[in-house]
């Protein structure tokens, strides 16, 4: 039906479409937040985190930090959102829909990304969380927008239990990178300032990231 | 987190849920639609197609009719929405899809739904597009509304591609049940009253109808 | 100006009309209900309700429960929302404004329902909160509904009095047919869940649950 | 429930309601209109025409002109959106449900409007509509403003005729009062700028203009 | 581009833009407010705080009360929404932006606004804000809105500290006019209504209100 | 009010309310904008832009390309949305808001972050439109992204002439940077396939692409 190839045209429309795709679509009631904003906010968070690893004397590569974050999300757009634990019911699962995620990302980059961009491009769709110290601070600030997108809901007092779940699970997700400087400066410098104010399940959120985050446990009994 | 049971009061407060899910998410500019008003209109239409069936000298059962219609997308609400080249990349994915949105769907109605109605359950939030003619009326009044979402874009001269598509696939997938009344009735009943407006790439799309539905052509011919 | 009639085709476009009409508008602040996706839900709490009493061996007219429920508001979509005081002021203007909704409906019927659909269509369209059981079962759906969408703003501390006089007046409503095994279900199977989360002014509906369902009294007090 | 009377605090928070309710839900699809907005928009075009006719000679009362279209639409929150269809069914409806609206009307000033201001809400509150030229000002404003609201849908292409029909009633209602220098002005030096623009039905639209204002006929014959 | 001038059909296409023009965007989380909808609610305030001066002797010219009340912020329009700590960060800058204001009105009114309208529009788009009692009843009315708005957030569990901070300016902006009657009304007859809810801060505010509106601290005293 | 001051914490925080700040409020009817995302869009169009630069032989600084670009609007959030023509009306006007803007982020910078990020974060919060290849980078990418923004009204029949306005003094932005191996890439290989879409003045826009980009025009007549 529409067989003209527009190379970036059709990768700067998708852009358009990504400001429309809701993230948690039901679950969000006094802020929407969308794909294209959250990967902003993302990418100014590992820009952020990076800053305390390489004040830390990490040595980062700043491309990367930035790549990585800047373009998490993109593939979004062709694969629609799948229910984590429908992502995760069985590891060959798993597997099976990520090999679709790539072959689908693989021939939207031969088909719309001109040949000289391509190696670029597959790079920069391809999975960025990886054992690198970029690919640890872009999983580590994925889960931090994540903890207040929830904390947005929480602190209008919203019930429902979802947000408490998000937001424990986000401590778990922290807690795996704990050893590192951004983490702990996380636990020391951030997560004191939102349990300064008041909201739902405040206590119980409280008790998980002291028993989760030793270096906020330490920071609070000072 | 979240450790009591709500048997039935948490499949009520999911259809609060499913009314905040939108259909197709980044593709309708004019007009959304959530899963909860689609299943309503999906029910509508299967009523009325029943009826064009059963005045043709078919049996219907018409509490399979609406309990199909009504029910169908509820599981969308622990599914999430997987784009469709995603969901039938292959045919081993596809059943391994399918085989998780069971079991999510058999654990729900052991976790939330009474003894005494999980049988009922069961059956309703099953596959309900099967072979039966209440089974191939939920297969076309699925189509016929997302027909109808597509045309409302198109008649407000939005040009996206995608709603081509949409338009073609759904007659496409009618052109499967054209044997039968109520798809006849579609082609010479209604589908004039939808080409007797302007819209954007009328003429493709009618070209389509045509080729697609023999009664269409036949009845644009006299 | 429009003077083609369009049997059928105008029905299902008026459908995407109910879609975009919101209940009590000005009232709901964290999350609207459109007509369609409450007629869903109606709808589906009604089968629910009916699984209740068939369990409870009264004899359901199946096909007659979905269809109540499923039609009982399109006509609002050329009646429009007239406010519950105006409309019960006196009962020579309750009884006039019901006849004009009749003739209307009639008339609609007669110009866009094709020849053959009529009595059907009269039936749907129709008053469907009669005596029978199954009219029964629709007024306490439609009621077990309103009382679910104000209970989604209370739990979200909406301080409005307006919920907490809807929440009062669908449970005065559901205490008229305190006799049924539906009513008796929601009494002691769903309100004690709806009861044991917090929100505003829980203490005040309690007690007035209480008060008006004798059988949600019983089964606190074991 | 709410036992407290809040003479004024009850009448501004209502205003907060009607910046919440929509003028005819369901039609307008790219901007939508609330009732607080459009009685300012109202007020902003009487003013308008009320200089045109003070400059034609007329003796205006500035006072009741504001005061009319300030509050014209306010009894809304209490009556409702009653389709115009079912308002002016018969005559007898007609006269009971504004009885009605005026019993309410009565009502509330009784209960929230403190004593020594009654007087000037029953005035304010009342039908503004009479046959002063301070009424005949509010009439005209009213049906210009639905007629820009029209055109707004109009010339961004909506093909639904319903817009097409409020833009020519519009212009009927306007052409009861051409004697008027107001509507005369609207004939002479706006209408021809809404024509000089392209938009859906244009020709249709000039057509019923020329025939229904001889104003604007003879503007366009030079 | 667009060369034709429009007098009077640009001034009305205006409006609709301010419809769309949120106030202080970012911030209501519960319920937004246009411009055009806080111009209307501006304007019944005053009117009622005329009422309140009238009844106590003042000699009000009702034809400026509302004028100035209904275009006060017509020029948000083309001037766009300068954040108020910009604007008064030094009194050159707040001077220089407040010529470029009037000058972007003056040229608007030549270019727009048929010549023997362009007194009245010079006075109406001008700065309404001045010494006579018209211009402090507009002073306040748009205080009190403000006040209201952010009273909308508070009383449904904002905790962002942004409304106290509106709530308490608002006060203290009254508190500039306590001599006035209608600002004697607001502390002895409004206040205490709002105060006699519960909302977040409400303490804090209460004794902000005590000691900024003397008037205030002694109704609650009696 | 809220003395606490909360680093970093309140940096995050700001970045929710960029979220709900709306691009040209009024002006988009089919696709809202909001800051967080467009500054998403302009930095994925940066990264394009630098891959281009890079391949024509050019030493791109890559770190400074994506910190530029991610940055550039974030104090929007405490400056606000001065339009544009109020903005440059006077040469001391512009200078003495720039000198604001700039003592405002200083003083933000000075309060909310810690003082070991406070050399980054002043140049992030800094002007980044400079005189380096990256800082014409951003410059580039900004307009491309208004004028997509702008190319999303027009296609789908947006009738209003600011969008073909932004259209065009987009293209006069680039046609500065006309000699950059990007703006070659964007006249010969993107406008082309924008182009290639029907849309509302398409040849108007055509012949204006013509006219201030020579590489179109070469690319148009082969």
């Amino acid at each position: 039906m529409q067989n003209i190839i527009m190379p970036m045209h059709e990768f700067f429309m998708g852009m358009n479409q990504l400001e429309l795709i809701n993230r948690a679509p039901g679950f969000f009631k006094y802020q929407p937040h969308n794909v294209a904003a959250h990967s902003w906010k993302v990418t100014q968070i590992a820009q952020f985190l990076a800053d305390v690893e390489s004040q830390n004397g990490a040595k980062i590569n700043w491309q990367s930090v930035y790549e990585k974050a800047l373009n998490h999300d993109y593939t979004e757009r062709f694969i629609g959102d799948i229910k984590t634990p429908v992502k995760y019911a069985t590891s060959t699962l798993r597997s099976m829909l990520a090999d679709v995620e790539d072959s689908m990302t693989e021939n939207f980059i031969k088909t719309e990304i001109p040949r000289q961009f391509q190696s670029a491009y597959t790079r920069r769709l391809g999975e960025g969380k990886d054992g690198s110290i970029e690919g640890q601070i872009l999983s580590i600030a994925d889960k931090v927008d994540l903890m207040y997108e929830a904390y947005g809901e929480l602190e209008k007092f919203n019930p429902e239990p979802v947000f408490v779940n998000i937001f424990q699970s986000s401590l778990e997700a922290l807690s795996e990178f704990k050893h590192m400087a951004s983490v702990k400066y996380i636990a020391t410098d951030i997560l004191p300032d939102i349990f300064a104010e008041d909201f739902i399940n405040k206590d119980l959120l409280y008790d998980l990231a002291k028993s989760l985050l030793p270096d906020f446990a330490a920071a609070e009994n000072n």
